[in-house]
């Protein structure tokens, strides 16, 4: 029972650091986002006025802050149901996410980019393409992880669909966000707010939270 | 028993890493508020005077340094109390969790805007509603918990008024500072000060930590 | 037996959020430090020579890198041994934790002002001052948890003023270096290697472990 | 059989928190190479084609992000894998630690170096020495783990040459770098390629893991 136990511990050790620098890299590239907003130098004289223009000028930076923040909340949650179920991980593993985190890392700069040129085609187009790879290395991390044995629960054809089709709507959504850029570079964003069609992804969650405590 | 003990290890999975990123974006946030102190060029010739003039005009800085530190830190702590009597969490509360950190990353930016226009309103409104927010989505965050079946301790009807008012305690704080800014802008942040009056806080919380013991 | 586990396992939680505060902030800080270090736009034309005479220039900021790196160090190593020891932690506690961490994230900004301005006493006293404030807390924060029953092990006169003259040695130093500043403010810092005198810290803390693994 | 587990929590703990400032470290200077790609102020009128034209001017400083976080990440994986097998640790191991961390924090220093002088010869060097120091001082950690009985496992003659070729194998990458510098600066870290070569990395490991999953 106990040497159980002692295997629990263990387990939870080989995986566990890997968490620790997925953590933290998310930590700070979310908290780092704030460094897009920056106080000005206000020309004298300084009034009440000149400060509000100024805040209302920020709204489209407001805006990238809040969507790069929760977008990468997302991709952190995701991550984090995952590893859940991960029983071993191996250098490959290690490897798609340590590529995976160079894109992460990636996203206070395609943040800042669309936060100054957020009307352009071109700055859009390089947020997008930031976060289909972000999307599209999490799928291959988790396909990677089902196909190789890794993973602590069994995977029935429908809940293995079911899961595909999460980690391949984030994907989705980028390149549906590049198709709008060709309209409106500024709104292409808007794409993401398809995430919220995913009720799936909750219920499914409730059911593998409920499979994992059976574990 | 030892079925017990695994339990116990399952269960503090479920939000530990929640848990570290809470902590990792705190620890940053902490850490970049320094950011808003920074070396100047100080023109030629350089003296002694020059750079205790320039320390002595960063004065406001370093209040508004130690004053955010303190608040976050606060914050950190209510938080940091209330995971511990968390039995599981699901996806609301992380969720109202992600938005609450999206206010708590951007202390460092309102804390550098009034540390350049501390003596303007409008500067220190912005502040204050930053604080407002990470005070009324903690409190939301307790009271989905305990309404949700989250919470590990039973409340009684005192502790739990005990417990709101805490919560409560912060957003009125910051609502009291905002209406200080009509009456002068750069003190209006003595308002916090009240966190003193809290001496229920620490009272409540030893109870506490002996209520913790007991389950 | 379990049951000591148990408890074993909740002593732990009850001090390991405050020690990733603790740690993320040093993390950070340390981190944090190499911002001081720019790379320049070189007027034109860039030669291999204008490079390494950059570079050359960088010896007194790459000197402060390293001395702050290190005492960070030091601080860092000095606390992680006494949570060791820590048994609980009650509010006070907590707070001389973070009015010390309020200091430790100042480092950057300090050593930053010595790394342009280390030839001007106002600098150097600053930085002095600075590590006096990490070191007197440091004590302060031993001191409270020895005398208010929060340490795990035993002290027996001997390891008691041990100890205290190890955190006491700390400050001593910088008061010790603010002294030098008079003589010559650019090498007052050499007053912080009398830390490779403390021998006995090396020695106690051997014993210490033997201690603690015998609780 | 509990009284074991007890010492295996407490043998965790005792490296558990030199693997946190570790872990940190890591994370933050991994996550502060963005801050090498800087979103400039394009003159107006800013165009798709300016913003794209800007964008293929990044690609130096995208080719060392990716190459400094690669390899960060390779000496972080080496590290993980070394705190696996160490039993416990001592001043000395902690101290080759802490310089070894001052080396990789100052990756994105010399990271921002080679992105905008990366032509030069001297700004190579200065890398290549960076990630020589560091190779060699996570080399020094391992041979002094290993020969002061801190490691947990024993050594055979076979795996212990293997891991020191391995630990020498990218310090030897980094003279191999510096050589080449005198040819191409520019293409003189495609030394690093070599750590591809390291087939036997990936073999040991496996090994390694069958090991410890023995002990």
């Amino acid at each position: 029972m106990s040497s159980e136990i002692k295997k629990n511990l263990k387990r939870r050790f080989t995986t566990n650091r890997i968490e620790t620098l997925v953590d933290g890299i998310f930590a700070i590239s979310m908290t780092l986002l704030v460094l897009n907003l920056q106080v000005p130098q206000i020309p004298s004289p300084v009034t009440n006025i000149a400060i509000i223009q100024y805040l209302f000028s920020l709204i489209p930076k407001f805006y990238v802050y809040g969507l790069s923040f929760i977008l990468l909340a997302v991709f952190w949650r995701i991550n984090h149901q995952e590893f859940h179920r991960i029983k071993k991980s191996d250098n490959t593993l290690i490897w798609i996410n340590v590529v995976w985190l160079m894109f992460v890392a990636m996203v206070p700069f395609s943040t800042s980019l669309v936060g100054e040129y957020g009307e352009f085609q071109s700055a859009e187009l390089f947020f997008h393409f930031n976060m289909f790879f972000i999307g599209i290395i999490a799928f291959l991390n988790w396909h990677y992880a089902v196909n190789h044995n890794l993973s602590s629960i069994k995977w029935s054809k429908k809940s293995y669909n079911q899961s595909r089709n999460i980690y391949l709507g984030l994907p989705f959504l980028s390149i549906l966000a590049m198709g709008l850029t060709f309209i409106s570079p500024s709104w292409s964003s808007m794409a993401y707010l398809g995430i919220y069609l995913f009720k799936k992804l909750g219920k499914t969650e409730k059911n593998r939270v409920m499979n994992s405590n059976r574990f």
